[in-house]
């Protein structure tokens, strides 16, 4: 077996063999398959594609490259969700302690932000005293004591995806539906949850710009979960606009705790639901009533006692960015777009994300909305608010806002998008 | 500029800019574009092409990245000839000194082999002294004073050629129609030559499988050479079979002074002559006569200078191979095939060629043919003989001629393929 030869197969629209799949993986983990070499291959598989049977193959080498988690120690039973990612996507921060409220066990590996799109363990270190990093034995005992934990991935955790991920996102590799298919169900495969609720975004703030490739994500994932033992469901949500009104790491955290309290934007606790709901199904508790959790405090209970559990104080001040500049409504009228994107560019640039994995994150830096499409506006009403502690970059953030929203006379030029677009079981 | 943005337009299947192409070619020879992102770059214009006005342009930028040589101070006009490289390939030996003879001044750069061709700086150095490293100063001297002159490429001929080669040898990159194209004719034009002569071997023992795919190629090369001021004629020749008599170093170096001499193979004689009479016509000598000058001994002449010019003795006795291992003809009738690419590999195994690029070569090592397709045999009669210095790679070698020749019971099973199969200019 030799790297050039399986190159070579998908290069020449074959398909590969289990064995070739299973060398290449387990070749580049050790490092005898060069990254040039990975990178060629990857661009192949991007270009020609892979069927469903290399795709569950290839999950499998990669989840095989390291060690799996067992859960079955837990008397409840699992239930995981996993977002593609988005702008304002501050969902599992509600959503972890509330579907542990309804009695599931939510063990919620999560990664940080990269590019536009934040990251839920960014936003959850804006929480003085919280730790991200947690050994196997700690994650459980969180797990076990609270019914749901929010950490990082640990090294051992399916390491080939790691490096591939890395790989992909230096060598213009990341958009192949069979290998972000592959990265996200190999880790939550690995991790062990019983069932597993995939929130695909759909819209210029997503990953997938068009709903047929989101529903071909969406299918292949359910696919390779489903195949795996996990029952796996998947919601295709809109991510034209930001969700909710805040886009930043403690902005969102601030979101969050409203939702928790019974109130917060209504898209957010619409999705927020919504995916409580299926995950809640997936785990076998038809019963359980997520509205009246979010209502009577329990959720907001888990997540007091969640945060404390990871050393973070839940009455602690949130921070707040040094600098605030207001974007005004430059005439009256209905707001009928808020481009996503470019509300993730915005909050990005102004110290809410990082350019290269190293870089630190603002904890109060971001993009505050003070409407949403559909919402009336009057000429002059502030319409943004940006935060940051490095107003140099407001220049650079108002660049990116400029064209991000449409305002029209009447409310008939506008057309409301559904948060939830499509279910695919 | 950035590799991603070069990488991501190849990839989705748009033009690179001048800018675009300029950029990634000097970056990746400064080392800023990585290893990893050339691949996935070279892989993404395997599967989706470039056009020909983005050829042009890679080309140059390889061109632009090392120094270009400069054959003006010559009084007599140059010519150049390349092959893709074949079975037995020996032409370039007999070849130079003869087109020197007819008065065009031969500046030959060549390469070692690699894989299942052979290599003519492998074939020279089998005669004792010869040397293929000459600083520019020396080749201009040799071909000054002999008319002609065979030697390595220096280092500061294309240097992102020379990098990315390596780097496509090891991907899964080679056959990139666009790439091999670039890579041969970048050389040539920074080389200087006046006018240049292509022999595009198609068949099983060569790169190109296909005459379509010869085809393109041909006329890639010869629209960049014409383009860059290069008068560039292109040969399609046939590489189902190999060209003689003989695959090895040395054993070749023999079949070559035999045709010097005013023998050899038949379709050796009328190849070179066909390559030669194209050379001649291209730098504008109309009226010499190369097969005057083979059998006058005037060829001759110019080969013993040019091999003493460059440290070798043309009277030294030949490395002969260690060992000899006869391979008889299972039954009688007519040869109707054998098979270049089945040959080359059985003298690379032998010893004649190498696996990895620092690997030395026996000189003595190769096969040598007795009969050919079309002649008629009988049982029992030697059919091959394989040359080694280490026999225990006999039966590695034998597993590769297994299967590699077909004999039938009459010739009218038997359809002579010609040397020459099309002339693109």
């Amino acid at each position: 077996m030799d790297a050039i030869s399986v190159i070579r197969t998908k290069r020449d629209r074959g398909e590969l063999s289990d064995e070739q799949i299973d060398w290449v993986i387990d070749a580049y983990t050790r490092g005898e398959v060069a990254d040039e070499q990975m990178s060629a291959l990857a661009m192949a598989i991007l270009l020609n594609g892979m069927n469903r049977g290399e795709i569950a193959r290839w999950t499998a080498a990669m989840i095989a490259s390291g060690e799996r988690m067992d859960f079955s120690s837990l008397s409840r039973p699992t239930a995981d969700k996993h977002s593609t990612g988005g702008v304002g996507d501050k969902i599992t921060l509600p959503l972890a302690p509330l579907v542990a409220a309804c009695g599931a066990a939510v063990p919620q590996l999560s990664g940080r932000g990269l590019g536009h799109t934040g990251g839920t363990l960014d936003k959850l270190e804006s929480i003085p005293g919280w730790r991200a990093l947690l050994s196997n034995e700690e994650m459980l005992s969180v797990l076990d004591g609270t019914g749901a934990v929010i950490c990082a991935a640990g090294d051992g955790l399916a390491p080939a995806d790691k490096k591939l991920y890395a790989l992909r996102d230096v060598t213009g590799t990341v958009e192949a539906i069979p290998l972000i298919a592959s990265s996200i169900m190999s880790k939550k495969i690995a991790e062990g949850t019983g069932s597993l609720v995939l929130d695909v975004k759909v819209g210029t703030g997503a990953f997938m710009k068009t709903i047929d490739d989101a529903r071909e994500l969406a299918r292949t994932m359910v696919g390779l979960g489903t195949d795996s033992g996990v029952r796996t469901v998947a919601l295709l949500t809109d991510m034209s606009t930001p969700l909710g009104l805040t886009a930043g790491n403690a902005l969102e955290v601030r979101e969050s705790v409203e939702v928790l309290a019974g109130g917060g934007p209504a898209d957010v606790v619409e999705l927020t639901l919504a995916l409580a709901r299926e995950m809640l199904d997936a785990a076998g508790l038809r019963d359980a009533d997520p509205a009246k959790a979010l209502a009577d405090g329990s959720a907001m209970d888990v997540w007091r006692r969640m945060i404390a559990a990871q050393g973070g104080d839940p009455d602690a001040e949130l921070p707040v960015a040094r600098e605030q500049h207001v974007v005004k409504a430059p005439s009256s009228g209905v707001l009928t777009r808020l481009d996503a994107y470019d509300i993730g560019v915005a909050a990005w640039r102004l110290g809410a994300g990082r350019a290269r994995k190293e870089d630190p994150v603002q904890a109060g830096a971001g993009v505050e909305l003070h409407a949403r499409p559909g919402d009336r506006i009057t000429e002059g009403q502030p319409l943004l608010t940006l935060h940051t502690d490095t107003p140099d970059r407001f220049d650079y953030a108002l660049q990116a806002v400029e064209g991000s929203y449409d305002i029209a006379a009447s409310s008939t030029d506008f057309e409301a998008t559904p948060v939830v677009l499509e279910r695919i079981a």
